[in-house]
């Protein structure tokens, strides 16, 4: 099986890695508008050669949108129309707006819209890790849309990575994943905007930040060019979320002027118990 | 040296695993309120034996006070009271409180304000561990009020265990340390508690969350024992960065309803330059 690799990031570039050392594919193709990123996509050896799209699309059997949300409901129906037998997947944290844009298209059964919940900060071909989907959850969304065979090869994929599959419906998917990411990713942006606003002695934070400080906000070096339109395409459950969370900021905020110790220990014990469903 | 650790927790536990690592003291003796904390410091081995606060204060050489912030504003006064030539050191989160207090008091000098900057989310002597401090700053308030003698100790007692000294008055240790760790905690607490009120579906947590959202929730499993009196003794600089924080997320908010993706880029990039103070 032959792959054309659309976008090789953090994810393109992961997926090149695990598929190969999976023996999933005798060759990898990449696609990459960025001559830095197929520049180094071949240093690295992600992939055997670089190639225009309309060539990868040709060559490949299976091929990996892997590029921002944005581009990504741009790119699909022109690969929708010039593909007949192959299978293409995407990979992107917003499901509602690609297969709301695929439905309508004449490939549509050729086309496994998925999200592997797994990602770092750090972004480009550089950052492609091995091992990196293993034991990560990914969902896959209208499956019922996708052909069979399509469906069971992408799930193989994902498989043989050692992730395991949640069933979805799009919507549902962006609603969960304005939850347990996209929030978090705001909310480290902010912090890291709040303590360079408040701190502005660089050598503090340099000198004084510990393991706590940096876990909250590691998030906030990830890629703009990836989040606003992931921000963008899921702007009403990330406002709902968004509005929840500065409200529960605010009971703190509360809390502290009243100096309600009794009320401050009950919000941070009931946030204690995200430990239990986490393990 | 004969070394009496009060409160055997994650930083008192850790403390005693580092000085017997060491080789910093021939006996460590053991307080604490809790008997299954008492039980547990001598299982693993943490302390030589337990002993009341008399019996313990009378035979060391070195008091480490490492209780929550608002146990040890209650003990110092005590401790000194009791002592004449032993060196007594905290280890609390907050300074100033506890600098004010020691101010008026008759052994002063024998007690050196410290603030070791790392810690987990987990509490208790079981939550101890080997090489916490290594690599890690410790701030040392009000230094000048301090014996020299005491002083030297404590520096060469945390310069062993691998940290780096920094020297601050206790009104600015208080405010850099509201910027770069007490408002990690409470966003994370924040957080977590959005999530759980928004996402009922615990399943979806445990299934979806990735490595992203675990990482900004780690610190919402911190104990309220031991967050609520450092929250409440550094009130008025943890109310000052959290109103800033609700002010950041508002600008994220703004950008979504408006569709900015323009000034979102923009937000987002700005917080991207944390992570070239932090390298």
């Amino acid at each position: 099986m032959k792959t054309c690799i659309i976008g090789l990031g953090l994810i393109g570039g992961s997926m090149a890695i695990a598929l190969k050392e999976k023996n999933l594919t005798t060759e990898i193709i990449g696609v990459d508008d960025n001559k830095d990123h197929q520049r180094q996509a071949l240093e690295l050896g992600l992939v055997d050669r670089m190639a225009s799209l309309e060539e990868g699309l040709e060559s490949a059997d299976l091929i990996i949108l892997a590029v921002p949300v944005g581009v990504a409901c741009k790119l699909l129906p022109a690969i929708l129309l010039k593909i007949d037998r192959q299978i293409v997947f995407d990979v992107g944290s917003t499901k509602e707006a690609i297969c709301k844009l695929a439905s309508g298209l004449a490939s549509r059964s050729r086309f496994v819209a998925t999200h592997p919940m797994w990602g770092t900060e750090f972004s480009g071909p550089a950052a492609a890790v091995t091992g990196a989907f293993v034991n990560k959850a990914v969902v896959i969304t209208e499956k019922d849309s996708s052909d069979a065979d399509a469906l069971q090869i992408v799930e193989l994929i994902y498989q043989s990575f050692g992730m395991h599959i949640v069933y979805m419906d799009a919507k549902s998917h962006d609603v969960h994943a304005a939850y347990v990411s996209h929030i978090s990713h705001i909310t480290s942006f902010a912090l890291a905007n709040t303590v360079l606003e408040k701190e502005k002695e660089d050598n503090a934070i340099f000198e004084l930040a510990s393991g706590g400080f940096e876990s909250t906000v590691r998030l906030a070096k990830s890629n703009p060019a990836m989040w606003v339109p992931i921000f963008m395409q899921n702007k009403e459950n990330v406002l709902d979320v968004l509005n929840e969370h500065i409200s529960q900021l605010r009971k703190f905020k509360a809390c502290l002027e009243k100096e309600n110790s009794e009320y401050l220990t009950e919000l941070i014990g009931n946030a204690n118990t995200i430990g239990r469903i986490l393990k």
